[in-house]
């Protein structure tokens, strides 16, 4: 592989402190905003994003290497995205609305006129990712929920695709200019070395990021170390787990062993959400059919070299490690095919920690078990996940005992499914215990991704002309909200 | 003061392992009950609470020298917040239901059936607080809300009031044990060097914590640089700006001194909630008449040796800084009374951090500016606080100003009251940007405190019967609900 990047002049440390000013300026102009002024805004980059398809996509084909049919898909994701969370902002619900009256009867004792919404949490430092060059970059999911919330962004570029960023970064900027935003409102920032200014500087409130683990920690300890600790959502990467039950195995290997083949070698196994750990019942054909299929997968190139050497890497770790076999030795140049590997769950249990490195490309370890004691206590060794999937039947009692673990340590758990091909809804979550992520309370994709760019105010015995609209009496935004307790929708 | 203190015994290494243990064990069955069923065991804590009133309250008075009648209030407060949450419990609101049904039509393509909602964080670490030996301790709000959320407790008394906390968890864990909870699902833990050891425990999904700056940053460093990092939701304190503008000075002077000198020194100064900082036009009669009030007020017994050592310190700092006028001195010693201190705004500019530095007790500061500009540059100083209060007058556009600033820095903006006296509602938010809290976008105090125990799960393509009761569609419980997109009550 070899790229011929243009270079992408790195910001210097005055234009930093200029667009961290003008950050800090935009802030209490977009928290003085309806939301409906910023819904116009992100319909606006939508369009302009889907009317750029033709300069974009071949642009992010040249950096990335992902095909323009997965680009065209990933492109329309990304202007869906926009325009979902337009629809979150003119329902307003977001806002978390919640008034209670004086009430001299309160039970414990008078209570005055209280009133609480959620408003922006300040400017915010977004890191793009690699992998999706539109969904989890320079106009992805973080910028669209953060510049929902409200919160100036301030965008990391990846290095991975530095002419597509730039590209995008203009259709943004010119986008929320026409529709009124204020100067600061979004910038685009690049360099290596700008990540730990941006995330330690004390203008920024909030951080998110798609990476890896290394990369990420790195950045949640800064940004947990400093002075005045801020919010680090990192979503650091997962082996996504899968479970066939004995009945599974037994009445649809074929099917199973199909789609988990197909959903880890998808994209060149380049998904965060990509299963790496497939737990079968020992004695199954699963093993064959899984490598049967990944046979006929033809090779296709990674990312870049860094994410190749990365994971043959990771990869001679795994196939290295006593007790594992290699059941299909794959191509591992920047060319991959895919790789399987076994192991029993007696040997996983020796070392669960180094059995669940994520190998981030087309490779997975198949891990058989032998009953479903010995697989629970597996799946008790795994740490937290982005996802976890159990393949089974009808009436299946393993299944019924398994998903609850699997909840405990995932965000999402998936019955009958396989976990790449992240929808985005209002009740996605995509996010689950570390190290899948920094912030086990929030996700990175659908509605609710918004939070995570908001902090609650409550108004006291504030006069209606003192009040924000939305905590006024007469309503008039019509958003939903609880008063006095009750909620109306 | 000499305080005869029974010794309580530290739990022991041995014993924290158990007990931690028993919590582990005891999570996922609280996971899997009804809500209702916890919320029975919340009302049954607030019985039994109540029913012990004449044992506890004499006990707080003798631990805590707060009187007779406050503690009768706190009490009072306690079991009424307990109460409050078994009723979030019934309504079911807090899950977040969110249903988004398969969709081949969705936008960005094909949409699988997801279902989302909110689950038990884990086992949780509480630190209990000394200055509310009830409603920030054993039995507290942060015990309410976590055992509502369905997480386990494991509740560090403060060795302030250690045999009220011996006795009212002998109240809770009796209490929960008969309306059924698993054994784990509460324990007390004592001893200073316990809380090091329970933060950096594997087996604590997350922290609360009211108390000082220090004690709670050191926490949260230790919460954050786990190998598994954890939320720490630290409540550290605040001065709680209060900001009377020029027309209110002119037309409310006596009532606004009145209600500032009375919640300055209310309890002794000891809420974390206590107005420390007036910003009063220069020239105003306001000090005077502040000065005037407290001269009333009568001497009274700190919490303990420590809080009045550290009061004196403080206040020392402060009276003893360049610019700084004393204009009441009070007796510091463990039975103050109130002190008044005055500066200029450009005095308070030239050193804000040390000027905004907590003295917890009764002591307060007069900020006098001369104009709005100077006034605005003055509270964009300020850190992140628990709260922030304007006094004006009707159509008073220095408040209209001011009120936005204030909304930026604190997590509760008052307009002619004073921020002592928190009640406990679904509106309040009592948290704010740091260092008032480690959580900015939390709170520790109202219905939404829940919040911090809780992460979301999302389950995908599952059958009925695989699913959480929650997330079915026949919506068994009858919970208000997100379905499609669309809000149902």
């Amino acid at each position: 592989m070899t790229d011929v990047v243009e270079t992408v002049a790195d910001t210097t440390p005055e234009e930093l402190d200029l667009l961290l000013g003008a950050a800090v300026a935009a802030a209490p102009m977009l928290a003085a905003e309806r939301p409906a002024d910023r819904a116009v805004r992100l319909r606006a980059i939508a369009d302009a994003l889907d009317a750029a398809a033709e300069e974009l996509i071949p642009l992010a084909a040249e950096e990335s290497h992902l095909g323009v049919p997965r680009l065209t898909g990933e492109l329309k994701r990304t202007t869906f995205q926009l325009r979902l969370f337009a629809g979150v902002l003119d329902e307003g619900a977001y806002l978390q609305v919640t008034i209670d009256h004086a009430d001299p009867d309160w039970g414990m004792g008078p209570r005055p006129d209280l009133r609480r919404m959620l408003r922006p949490i300040g400017p915010v430092a977004i890191w793009a990712a690699s992998n999706f060059p539109f969904a989890f970059s320079v106009a992805g999911g973080d910028t669209a929920s953060a510049l929902a919330a409200g919160a100036p962004v301030l965008l990391k570029a990846h290095p991975g695709h530095p002419r597509l960023s730039v590209a995008t970064a203009a259709i943004v900027t010119r986008a929320i200019a026409d529709a009124g935003a204020p100067a600061g409102a979004f910038a685009l920032v690049t360099g290596v070395e700008i990540g730990r200014t941006l995330i330690t500087d004390p203008r920024i409130a909030a951080g998110a990021f798609t990476g890896s683990l290394a990369g990420g920690r790195a950045l949640f300890d800064l940004a947990s170390s400093r002075p005045v600790p801020i919010p680090f959502f990192g979503e650091l990467g997962s082996v996504n787990p899968a479970v066939v039950t004995p009945s599974a195995a037994a009445q649809r290997a074929e099917e199973v062993a199909t789609g988990f083949a197909d959903s880890m070698s998808l994209g060149v196994g380049q998904f965060c959400t990509k299963p790496g750990l497939l737990f079968a019942p020992a004695g199954s054909d699963l093993p064959r059919l899984v490598a049967d299929r990944l046979s006929a997968v033809a090779a296709a190139p990674m990312l870049n070299e860094h994410i190749a050497r990365g994971f043959a890497g990771a990869l001679d770790e795994l196939a290295g490690h006593d007790g594992v076999e290699v059941l299909t030795r794959g191509d591992t140049s920047e060319t991959p095919t895919p790789t399987l590997l076994r192991t029993s769950a007696a040997t996983f249990l020796a070392d669960p920690e180094t059995l669940t490195h994520e190998a981030f490309g087309p490779a997975a370890l198949v891990v058989e078990y032998t009953d479903r004691a010995e697989l629970e206590r597996a799946l008790a060794a795994i740490d937290g996940q982005l996802t976890a999937t159990v393949q089974t039947v009808d009436d299946d009692p393993d299944a019924a005992a398994v998903l609850p673990i699997l909840a405990e340590r995932a965000g999402r758990v998936l019955v009958n499914g396989w976990p790449t091909g992240v929808s985005v809804t209002w009740a996605m979550q995509h996010g689950g215990p570390y190290p899948a992520t920094t912030s086990v309370q929030t996700t990175s994709v659908g509605t609710s991704a918004i939070d995570r760019f908001l902090r609650p105010v409550t108004y006291q015995s504030t006069p209606g002309s003192l009040l924000p609209e939305p905590l006024r009496d007469e309503n008039p935004w019509h958003l939903p909200r609880r008063v006095d307790g009750v909620l109306e929708p």
